[in-house]
């Protein structure tokens, strides 16, 4: 297969291109392009280039409003809150967590809540930005209902991810970021696309009755990582970062899209600490702390997370980042066609 | 087998007659007794009167300080700390979760730091302590190095229970509680007790390999709920409950302590969110929109969490708690003996 490289910087050159040409506004073109490009650095497959095909068809459907203006208003609450007027989520990311971080610094922990957004990437660029600034995070959305809650027999729950991050001067954070369903929805569609049935446990058909035909299982709901407690924490999801930030649950985001096939609109919850606060008055460095725990954790061979997409960052900051003849193909068309060819 | 019916206010006064025989001043014995009783009322076998002995054994080790004084600091952050000064938690946390409730509806949310306590009971209770004033709670603690992180091959992390609550105004929370093993200590100590194997995947031994002899589980390693995402939730809570607010991680509680037969020392941290202030401004009462998405789980069969625990304290506070020959011979011994039973 022939593969091109190409530097981080020429791809976003691309990217960008295309979405300008999908009608965003610089603001929203150039934060998503952010994004979307991370993900392809950190062989983060499923949410690279192959997400800007989706955000097309979002646009086009007329699903999210390219050009919104997000606004940010604070009190003298630690709640710093971003309306992102039905754009991506990704501009009012990056107008809030300033603010977010500044006010975590000022009451040793605050909230960003972003609402009425088009969550579109990871949460883990999200995570990462804030332990840039020395802060701890977490970060949690709903999506759209596909996954029934533990003991239940259709989809209800969002695939609701859930991430987490540290700090560590001077090398890549501690970061989390994983589905709350045992599987996300697009590893369900690799299998229906191979023709291969999927895992036991992974999801129900439309009985409510296990199944492992990936057709049946994404007409039926996919089920909680970990059981009961995996359920609980996606359900804890739904409760904070839907129903507390007054924003959509993931069955109301799936009535008000009425289809799995867009980015789904709702809010999202991003959580500050900042550890230095915490720690205060207490013994011993967090930082250096933390730091033997993670030793003593690689030390008897469990890896930490995210290993894996650091590794591949530090090759592709290297060598540049490989896409296939397909991926470059997919990219040209999207750019020379704009929303045409979607 | 027979059964003594007692009045739950029967129960505590036995329960804290021995826990001041055994040396607690009355502020902790009041408060411990009342967590203890609660654990029995629920039908929470492992946090109920089986306690009892376990709370004697690590007082009479010397690892607990009876009659400490819990001291409350707060500044003008959101944060609100509690020096527990060795003590049994539980009233530590009686003495912040008012304060923790001022500054969660002040600033939105806020968190509540227990430092040098002796970590006991559930975190069920202190969560619903705080859904009672109508906020969101999260609970979160390390315990002592008792699981192997995913990938790992001896224990490292604690059981690290993680608990939510949300407030259900004329009706009892959703509320979870659940170690982030696979099971509980405790669970697994039953099973020894019984003599019975423990299901697969809950442990490994000494060698890393997988066991479902609890004498070999306990000598080894339990193993994360949920695998690697579990591993990681439960990494997250030696970072914000343990390094974050400068107190001992799990690995640290195990080798303070010298033992897992001792109940663990070390820090806790509760997060409150005011859903009032996160909704300001936007449509929806949470409080409704909460009980719609709660009515959609059940309305499909699935059980919101605690459930059997409501009901059975809903029957205990009719009919009385009920308890064993055995349990009732045990509290006997203990309440005539005091130390000298264990």
């Amino acid at each position: 297969m022939t593969e091109t490289t190409l530097a981080i910087g020429d791809l976003e050159h691309i990217v960008e291109a295309i979405m300008r040409k999908g009608g965003l506004s610089p603001l929203h073109a150039g934060a998503l392009t952010r994004a979307i490009v991370a993900g392809e650095r950190d062989a983060c497959k499923s949410h690279g280039v192959y997400r800007v095909e989706g955000c097309l068809r979002t646009i086009k459907a007329g699903k999210v409003v390219p050009d919104a203006e997000p606004e940010l208003t604070s009190d003298d609450s630690a709640i710093v809150r971003v309306a992102a007027k039905g754009g991506f989520a990704n501009a009012a990311f990056e107008l809030g967590a300033p603010v977010l971080a500044e006010k975590a610094r000022q009451f040793g922990l605050a909230a960003l809540v972003i609402n009425d957004c088009t969550h579109f990437s990871a949460l883990w660029p999200e995570i990462e930005a804030l332990t840039a600034h020395g802060l701890a995070a977490m970060a949690m959305c709903p999506s759209y209902a596909s996954v029934a809650p533990s003991g239940g027999s259709g989809p209800l729950l969002g695939t609701n991810p859930f991430a987490f991050g540290w700090p560590r001067p001077g090398r890549t954070p501690y970061v989390f970021d994983f589905a709350t369903s045992v599987a996300a929805r697009g590893e369900i569609e690799l299998y229906r696309r191979a023709g291969k049935p999927l895992p036991e446990g992974w999801a129900i058909d439309t009985d409510g009755k296990p199944t492992t035909d990936p057709e049946a299982a994404l007409n039926g709901a996919m089920l909680p990582f970990g059981g009961h407690k995996g359920s609980a924490i996606s359900t804890m999801i739904e409760l904070l970062a839907g129903v507390m930030i007054g924003d959509l649950t993931s069955p109301e985001a799936l009535e008000a899209l009425g289809t799995t096939a867009l980015a789904p609109a709702h809010g999202e919850l991003i959580l500050a600490f900042d550890p230095a606060r915490f720690a205060q008055g207490r013994a011993g460095d967090p930082m250096a702390r933390a730091e033997t725990l993670f030793e003593a954790m690689v030390g008897q061979g469990a890896r930490l997370p995210s290993q894996r997409r650091f590794a591949a960052r530090e090759k592709a900051l290297a060598e540049g980042i490989r896409l296939t003849a397909e991926e470059m193909a997919l990219l040209e068309r999207l750019r020379e066609k704009g929303l045409d060819a979607v």
